[in-house]
């Protein structure tokens, strides 16, 4: 028997009189209307999601990296060792990796856990509150998780979400760590999307010729035990997800329902949100994609969720690097209607425009 | 007889030592080799600018915003009346402007020059310090500028890197202000590259098609007047520039000479920038593109300019504003070198790699 799905209320939509208002404001700040382009869009949304305009500065943003190991990297889908997914846990925690230097510069703060990392004790209490196991299933062969262990991965990101909220976070960002993960990420993203394994699967970390046909046949594998699934993402999260992205999921559903902006971040993020939006319909419109990444599934996704990302830097490295990135876009767009003066206060007259 | 042009020695190349080590360096961090995409090339040119790996983070960005009026805006080519851009230099001088907001938020400081704006008073000494006339010529019907106000201009523009990088500047970023400045700018790209005005007119401030069509004539009247002269920037900048164009051209050339990086902004600027790659030949290897604009021919200089920029946001205001949105960009290319862990730091071994 399956047991119950995490529940998500209905999805509240971000505020269509903040917008209207932000809309409005944008309109009577010092520059031609529309010159400032997609960061007027972008302000909008912030003042929606705020419910206030003009909207507050982000103060606390916050990245989680969701770290776990997969079965399939034994098939030599990964650059990698499987190894490199616990030492890098330690980076997270050391400041050492690209997503800290890259979130410190952009004024966001890091928490890494612990969700399948394959090791016996986690690194510490606190990154392993929420581990579910030691890395999910191989899915070329086998379900990533059980049926209690995908409603309780996915409840725990819930729960982190819930947590980082309840801190005063006021932007969120999901990150991934894991060896392998892209496969998952591009089954999962196949199944969303009814299409064929050659057509998404994609490079990761940097696979040669040989690797990526052992890792599309580890998609088609996966996909095929998947038929007739593709609208049930709980039972595709357990069949070829794994603990990291079903907690994603949940982080990225739950943080639209606490009315929190997101900043999505590569693929294996992209994938989750994808999910999680089939879950919780509508919470799309609580997130932004940060950045287009060269995964093909990538595209795939954001082409689903109707999102344009804010930069193309051929980025593929995930951990909500390319998402801090674009965080000061973000923080631009708010700056305009925050700080900017009207045709009005500086004393450009009616005449004049 | 035509005064002796303002003269730029050699333009030094960036160092190749400091890129070969920015190279290696960027290949031993913890993270697949070329991962951080453009990134990695970004943080490789900083390397180089500066003569060091790993790079520096920028501490004194600079902003100048180089204003002027021009005659041609009495012929309708502009969705504004040329008194907004005295407005706006008080803006500017308040810190109103979006330039000034999208600064801070950058952490960049922004200074503002009168080069010809139409006013018998500058608005401060300071601001009027390098001023060169009280509006250019009309593009249309007259030379902007006389042979003895171009070489001028160019060398005031010289003058305010100069002070600019003796001050401490570390990165310099032009912006441009002037109702009616985008035919110049336009008839100076479609002149540098042989292109008929129709391929490179753009909408500007947000000009309708009864001023698209005068805009489009005032570009074909100034450019006839040009022929034979395309491989002249001065002289292209006296006929159909302006004393703002002139001074961007010559502060973006020295820049180059005192081996000081450039974030370029929109079209007005690159349409300067690429007449100081002429003037100043291998200046532009100190530069990137902060954004792509709407305007068709800002696409044009860049792909002369063999430039891909940062950001593609569809911002058309000018005064610096899509620079400064891509500085972080920047920034955070110079944190991964800077700051990430090494595989051997983060004790990752080579058998895991």
């Amino acid at each position: 028997m399956t047991p119950q799905v995490a529940y998500f209320p209905d999805v509240p939509a971000p505020d269509p009189e903040a917008a209207a208002a932000a809309r409005d404001r944008q309109a009577i700040l010092t520059k031609p209307s529309g010159a400032l382009g997609r960061l007027e869009d972008l302000s909008v949304w912030v003042a929606s999601c705020q419910g206030v305009c003009p909207p507050k500065q982000f103060e606390r943003a916050r990245v989680v990296v969701f770290a776990g190991d997969h079965g399939v990297a034994r098939a030599g889908v990964s650059a990698y060792p499987a190894e490199v997914t616990a030492a890098m846990v330690a980076n997270f925690a050391a400041g050492g990796a690209a997503v800290n230097v890259l979130a410190e510069v952009a004024g966001a703060s890091v928490r890494v856990v612990d969700m399948a990392v394959d090791v016996a004790e986690p690194l510490s209490p606190a990154i392993g509150a929420h581990k579910i196991r030691r890395s999910s299933g191989d899915i070329a062969v086998e379900d990533a998780l059980t049926p209690d262990e995908v409603v309780r991965a996915i409840d725990a990101g819930r729960r982190i979400a819930d947590e980082e909220v309840d801190s005063g976070a006021d932007l969120l960002i999901a990150g991934d760590m894991g060896i392998g993960n892209t496969t998952p990420a591009t089954t999962l993203v196949a199944a969303l999307t009814d299409s064929e394994p050659v057509v998404v699967v994609g490079r990761g970390t940097g696979i040669d010729d040989a690797g990526w046909m052992r890792k599309t046949a580890a998609v088609r594998d996966a996909l095929y035990r998947t038929r007739r699934l593709s609208a049930d993402p709980v039972a595709l999260l357990r069949i070829c997800g794994g603990a990291d992205l079903a907690a994603m999921t949940g982080f990225c559903a739950q943080a639209a329902v606490r009315r929190t902006p997101v900043l999505l971040d590569g693929m294996v993020v992209t994938a989750a949100a994808l999910a999680a939006d089939t879950l919780a319909p509508g919470a799309r419109q609580w997130w932004q994609a940060g950045h287009r990444s060269t995964e093909p599934a990538h595209s795939l996704a954001l082409q689903r969720l109707d999102l344009t990302p804010l930069l193309e830097l051929d980025m593929r490295l995930g951990e909500g690097s390319g998402a801090v990135v674009a965080l000061p876009v973000l923080r631009a767009a708010v700056a305009t209607l925050a700080s900017m003066a009207t045709f009005e206060e500086a004393g450009i007259g009616a005449e004049q425009t």
